[in-house]
Order: C-alpha cells, then structure tokens, then sequence
C-alpha cells in the first residue's frame, strides 16, 4: 500500500478543517459581528489563513506528493485526489512569501479605499494603490506562469477555473460579442412593444419576504438541518457541506431582487450541499470550479426560476405570502418583471442577455492588463470605449464605470470569465436534463425539483473535483462547453 | 534589550488568535448552527484547539521564557505577561499528550452519555464512563502535581484559579457550612411570615423580554458595537474582549430568570470588555480567573441588580416593556421574587444564601474523588448524605441528585469552589466600592451606572492577570479575600 497517500489525506483533512473554520469567521463577519469586532477579527482571519498556508507548504508535502505519485496504486478517486493536491500544492508554493504577503497588504488596503473612493466617484484615490495590486498580481502571474509553464492570465484563472485556458474559452466570448448585441436589440424593441410591466405595490414586510425565500428553498431541496439563511450587505453562500450557510438581503419596496438573490444563493447551496459524502474534507470532494459553481446558482435562478413553468407554480405562494392582489400579480406579468432585458451600465444589475457583454469587456481589460500593455491610469477611456463598443452606452462617471466591481482593486484577475462561462454550461446542464427526464420540467411546473436535483446531484454536485470542466460537461451532456443551448434558451425565452 | 520577550509576544498573539476563533466556533455552534452541523464543527474545533496546543508546546517555547526571564528587564506588566506565558506553559506540557487526548476522548463520551442519561436518571449508563474520566484526570491531577510542586488538587484548581489553594480559602467554606445553615432557616422562617409573592402573570412575548434586556444591558454600560444578545440553551458569554457574545434562554411564562440571566452575563461581559486594551492577545491582558470572572457576574446580578435601589428604578421600566399592572408590579413584590430563599435540589437554580451549600458539598466530593477516597459508584450515597448534612434535604434520584451538572463527566475538577469564591468577592468589593464612592449606590438608584463601571474598570477589570485574586483584592479593598462583607451582605439584605 501507498503509505504517502494516506498521510496526505490526514493533512489536507487537517488544511481543511481550518478553511472550514476561516468559512464560519468570514460568514459571521458578515452576517453577526458587531462593527468593533472588525480589528480582531482580521487578526483571526490572517493568523488562520498563514496556519493552513504553512501547512500546504510544508517542505514534506511536496516529498509525500512525490512518493504517493510514484507508489501509485490508486483507484480513479483517489487518483483524482492526488491530483487536486498537487495543484493546491503547487499553487501555494509557486509564489514566494514575500510576494505573497506584499500582495496581500496591497489588497486589503486598496480594497479599504474602494469602499470610499467609489461611493465619492474619486478615481485618483483609487488609482494608485490599485496600480500597486496590479503591480504585485502581475508578479505573482508571471511565477505562477514560469512554475506551471502557462500564460500569465491562464496562471491566474487556473485558480478560479482549474484546467481553464483563455485560448479554449476565449472563442466562445468572441461569439457571443458579435451575436449578443443584435439578440438584444430585437429583444428590446420587442418588450418595447409590449410596454412597461405593471408595478407590484408593496411595501413588503421584510419577515414575509423571509418567510417566502425559505418557503421556495424548502421546495427546492435546501435541507435546514444543514443550513441556514440570514442577511448580509452583499448576498454569498458560505460554510460547508454539512453547514451551508446563505444569505441576501431585502428591500421593502422591492421583493423581486431579494427573492431571485435567494434562490441564486439556493442553487450555490445545493451544490455544496451535494459534494460527495465520501471525500468530506479532500480536495476530490470540494466543488470543482467557479465556472461549475455559477453554472449551478444561474441553473436555478436563471434557467429554472425565471421559466414559464417555475412562475406559474410561484406566482400563488408569491401572493399567498406577500398578499398581493390583482392582474399584477399573474404569472404573465411577474415574468415581465423577472425577464426585463436593458443595457445598464451596472454588471450585478445586468439581465442573462447582456451580462455576457459586461464579462467580455472585462476579460478583455484584464488581459491587457495583466500583459503590461493596460495600466490602471488609462482604465477609464478603455472601459468607456469598451461599453460604448459592446453595449452602445457609456458611463457619466468612474463610481459606473471601471470602478463599480471590488475584483480588480481585491487582487481577482482572472475570475471573470467563470460568471459567462457559468451561464453557458447551465443552459446546457439544464437542456440535457430536460431532455434526459420529461419529468424535470413537469415538476418545476408544479413546484416538485426532487427529479432536477436528482438529475444534478448525479451528473454534477456527486462529481466533487473528479474532472476538469469540459469533461464534466462531455459526462453529463456528451459535448464540451459550447453555446448552441445558451442561445437557443435566449431565443426561446425572449423572442419566441 | 531582552530578544526573547517580543518573540513570545509574537507567540501568544497567534496563539490568542487561534483561541478567539475557537470562541466564534464555540459561540457558533451554542446560538446559530443547525444541528446537521455538529461532526464538522467538532472536527474543526478539535484541529484548531490541537493547533493551539502545537503552539504551546512548541520545543522552543522553554527556550524563550528561560531566556526571557534570564534577561529580565521587564517592566511589571511585562514581569507579569511572562509570568503567564510560562504558568500556562507549564499546565500546557505538565501532561503527556497521550494523556491529554485519552482524557479528552473519554470527557467527550462521558459529556454526550451525561445528556441522555441525565434526563433518563440512567446513572448506571453513566458511572463507567465517568469513572474513567475521573481516573484520567486522578493521573493529569498527579503528572501536574510532580511538575508544580502542589497536590494533586491544588495542580488541578490552578487551571481555573491561578495561585488558589485549597489550604488558603478551605477554611472559609467551612466557616460558611457553619454558619449558613442557621442563617438560612431564620431567613426561610421569616419569608415564610411574610408569605408568598403576588404572581406576576404571563405570558411575556420574547421579543419584549428580549428588548428589556437590552434596554439594561445599556444601562450597564454594555456597548453594542462590541457585542451581542443571542439565545442559546445554556447562557453563556463567549467570544473576545472587543467583541462580546452573550446569550440567554427566555420563558414566556417567567421573564425573571432570563432577565436575571442577562445581567449576570452583562457582569461577565463587562469584565471581558474592560479587560486592559494595552494588553490584547497577550496572556496579562487575560481575565484574572473563574473566581474573578464570577466576582463580575454576581457582583451585577446578586449585589446590584437584587438590591433595593435598583429595583427601585428597574420596576417602571420593566413594567413599560412587559405592560404589567397592579400592586404585582410594585418594587416590593418584584424584590420578593428575586429574593426568595429556599433549600432546594438543584445549584443552578439556587438563591444565593443556599448556593454556597450546594458548592462546598461538591468541593468536599471532589477532593475526596482526586484524592481516591470516592469513586463514582459510591457517589449517590455520598451526596445524598451530604445534601442532608448541609442542606437538609435529599433527592429522590440521581437525575436531581449527583447527576446534575456536566462539569465532573466534562473532566472540570477544582471549578465548582470558584462560584462561591467569587461570590465573596463581588460581596466585597462591592462594599469597597460603595465606600469609596457614594454615588455608586445613588447611580444605581437613578439607572446609572457609570461610577460603579468606572470603578470597576480601575480595580478589577483594566488590571488583566496582573495580580493573583488575593493581591487583587487586597489592591482593591485593603485585605484579602474574608467573609465578612458577604455575610453582611446576607444578614442586611434578608433580615434587616
């Protein structure tokens, strides 16, 4: 028997017990916590994040990795385990300390400015110490490239997206911008034709509104023995498998987005949820990717909640809970709320159709600027050229435009392509499971998602990290990710 | 200058860090984890607290301190940290580590058998698994004896109350199993002349319960962007000095015993809360020990918030918030309710004239448990004989018996004296308090309390683990721990 394999085992356990306990820290810290708990609470946060990195690096790791790969005599889980550490492994290790460290100082402290500069809309206050961050990310691209003989970009998202490459995705997004933007017009100009959607008049008291997200995500298989909801200022899902904890937060002049940011968190739950039982606490069992994570959230929130079938079960519960009255509240006209399609200048306002739009302009930036040829001094006319050229519209100012999303200034470059690629594997996810399970959408027509979750529990959650994307999606689908269904479900949904 | 010292800060603030996670994990799993949760949490709990330990006892550590202390130049709360750092040390690797997970494998079972076993008055189920731990920790009591130079009891009593000694506060209990008895009976004879309490009739919403106790944690000087309120089975306060988590349970028919349970808390809250800024994350900058912690809360609960002036000001606003009416409500028939005194059958709901008895009975069990003299399956008959010695009455099982508190099966011998030490303190110190500043007690008659927290502050609260309980009274009130001002306390309060 392999006698390096199961000390790695014993170790990534113990690696992952800490990150567990980093969830709760971070989930109450924005969810409980008290403001003055905020300086403490970093310290936690820090002492335990250096704790689980120490122990990913340990100069013994890298011998137990070498020795379990060269023992072998693994079974294909355990073989995908292996293989999941070693990318941990290599990842951690890739990056000298010193860097490490600078990096981080550099975000936390850029990511403390954005939070005042975008509300004031004062770029020059952010420009600098964002420089920095792209300064010390573009270092840390160019290790990560020489240790794992990539790109710099595709060094940085093979965090994020494991085994994604720009050159394999990059074609998908240069289709969708050159078919997007005519989709949409016809789009708009067709719900121009119909005219605005009736207003739903609230106020709505934020315990109903509680009260119904728990209600759909009881529906939808959330098992609250195993997990909770709760409010914070910018909705996540976080904890464990066992511990799944989500949140969102309410409007009472407005139920729509709380309601569709719940079941959003719902669908990021349920593949936790549903990681395999058996490699609790290994990589092998983690979810596999941010690209699989959002195909799952978009599934439910996109694919299935904003479908004919979910608002015709939903729309009653809707009005039985929020005691809302008249032609307003019919399913036809709750649709036109949830399927409102408009080029915004906002990414996290953006409906299905022109989100991509608002990722592939990012994409675009990042790379230029993780290459060198983009410093963050000449963001704004390349970000307003860009909305205008993708999206015809540009921003009045920087608070909505290049300054709007905390990734860049937060070290994350690289992470945005996995929101579009997320969306484009769930449209694909959800037409072979209709097409494997006629019942699937009879059930979601009559609010029964035990034959999807099944479907999807099967085919993706049980999969854990055992393959890279495309393969995950060549198991459940028999193709690799491609758009045919993500735009066949636009033109569906939109122009039928 | 001495390079040691700043590398053992550097030490304990990790080590500080990692204890303040396991406070947000404890606290976690008490008020907001759902119960399929419960395997993970243990599993991360165990990883951090194994880290800590790892920390502690790293072979290094000896190394510093002896340097640290060969060095010396240390101011007095430097001297003092030092002294800390090397007494935890020490407890830290007194015991085998072999040792150390064997009893705490055997707490674990023992603690899970007690809960259903209790309820079942199943002492049978009970007694193995509890004489195991108490073997297992008869051994930690003699491997810390040989490394303290103390006996066996004194080893363990000086985890809970650094420097205390069972030779030192002994005769103190016995003079209180003396004289409490004969004090009791004429308090219960001339309670009994008065007659009951008018019942204060429910039932009281949570939420206006819940309000009112915040409404004096306020009051108290409690600060919200340091703390909280939650619910949790057993009360408790958890978390980190800026970071306060208290809980209560609340009873729709009885506010009284919640209400109380608040201020109690509130006391420990503010100790933790008071704790000296200077000093966070290092061992000085510590509460002093259970016994001083004990002295917080019941100097809140028993000696303030009991206390004529404070119900004084306490009756309007109680009845504002629970909407009471009647004579019921009056300060008078609210002080009968929470002073009555009886001989009861179970500690936790003992008034305080009674609760010492119930202390020095389990002081008296558990000295002859450590020292051999008893084993558990002659526990029943010894305690039942005990209570009527000191209380004069007996159970009629084990369940209200010597089943009743989960400290013993949790391995938590040399606690219980520190309840009643602390008891004696908050007697005197409150009396030093008084006499120091007479707007104290005309503060509390008013609903405020910021002379008394002020106080409070200087003497107790900012001095961290700077002195042993003895110096610290004796700092505060001009003599060591005595009886006196407790026994006042009781002949003032109950039969003036």
């Amino acid at each position: 028997m392999n006698a390096a394999y199961p000390e790695l085992e014993v170790r990534f356990r113990r690696i992952a017990q800490i990150n567990g306990a980093l969830g709760v820290l971070h989930w109450d810290s924005a969810t409980m916590m008290p403001a003055g708990g905020a300086d403490t609470r970093a310290g936690q946060i820090a002492a335990l994040g250096l704790l689980a990195h120490e122990r990913l690096t340990d100069p013994a790791m890298g011998e137990l990795i070498a020795a379990a790969k060269a023992v072998g005599g693994l079974d294909e889980w355990q073989a995908a385990n292996l293989r999941e550490m070693e990318r941990q492994w290599r990842h951690a290790t890739a990056v000298p300390a010193a860097l490490v460290e600078a990096r981080s100082l550099a975000t936390s402290k850029a990511e403390m400015i954005w939070r005042g500069a975008r509300g004031a809309n004062d770029f020059k206050a952010l420009a600098q110490p964002w420089q920095q961050v792209l300064d010390l990310t573009r270092e840390v691209a160019q290790a990560k490239a020489a240790a794992f003989d990539l790109s710099p970009y595709d060094a940085l998202l093979d965090e994020y997206e494991p085994g994604g490459r720009a050159a394999r995705f990059e074609p998908l997004l240069d289709e969708l911008a050159a078919k997007l933007p005519a989709l949409v017009d016809r789009i708009v100009e067709r719900q121009a034709m119909r005219g605005a959607a009736a207003p739903l008049a609230g106020p709505f008291a934020v315990a109903a509104q509680r009260e119904l997200g728990l209600a759909f995500m009881r529906a939808l298989g959330f098992e609250f023995e195993h997990g909770r909801l709760d409010i914070s200022h910018h909705p996540f899902t976080g904890g464990v498998p066992d511990d799944v904890r989500i949140t969102t937060r309410y409007d009472e002049a407005d139920f729509t987005r709380a309601l569709m940011g719940v079941l959003h968190e719902t669908g990021h739950a349920l593949y936790e949820r549903g990681l395999p039982p058996a490699w609790r606490h290994q990589p092998v069992g983690d979810a596999r990717s941010m690209t699989l994570h959002e195909s799952q959230s978009l599934l439910i929130e996109m694919q299935v909640c904003r479908s004919d079938e979910f608002i015709g079960y939903a729309a009653p519960v809707i009005r039985a809970h929020l005691r809302g009255e008249g032609p307003a509240w019919l399913p036809d006209n709750l649709a036109r709320h949830y399927r409102r399609v408009a080029r915004s200048l906002i990414r996290v306002d953006a409906d299905e159709a022109t989100y991509p739009l608002h990722v592939i302009l990012r994409y675009r930036l990042e790379q230029a600027m993780i290459v060198g040829e983009l410093d963050i001094a000449d963001l704004p006319g390349a970000w307003n050229e860009g909305m205008r050229a993708l999206l015809g519209i540009a921003p009045p100012d920087d608070r909505d435009g290049c300054m709007q999303d905390i990734h860049w200034p937060g070290g994350s470059y690289g992470y945005f392509p996995t929101y579009t690629l997320g969306a484009v594997a769930a449209a694909q996810l959800y037409a072979q499971a209709k097409r494997d399970k006629p019942e699937i959408a009879a059930g979601v027509a009559q609010g029964d998602f035990k034959p999807l979750l099944a479907w999807l529990r099967m085919h993706v959650h049980g999969q854990g990290t055992r393959y890279s994307y495309d393969d995950l999606l060549r198991q459940a689908t028999g193709r690799p990710l491609q758009l045919d269904d993500f735009l066949h479900h636009l033109e569906t949904r939109y122009l039928a």
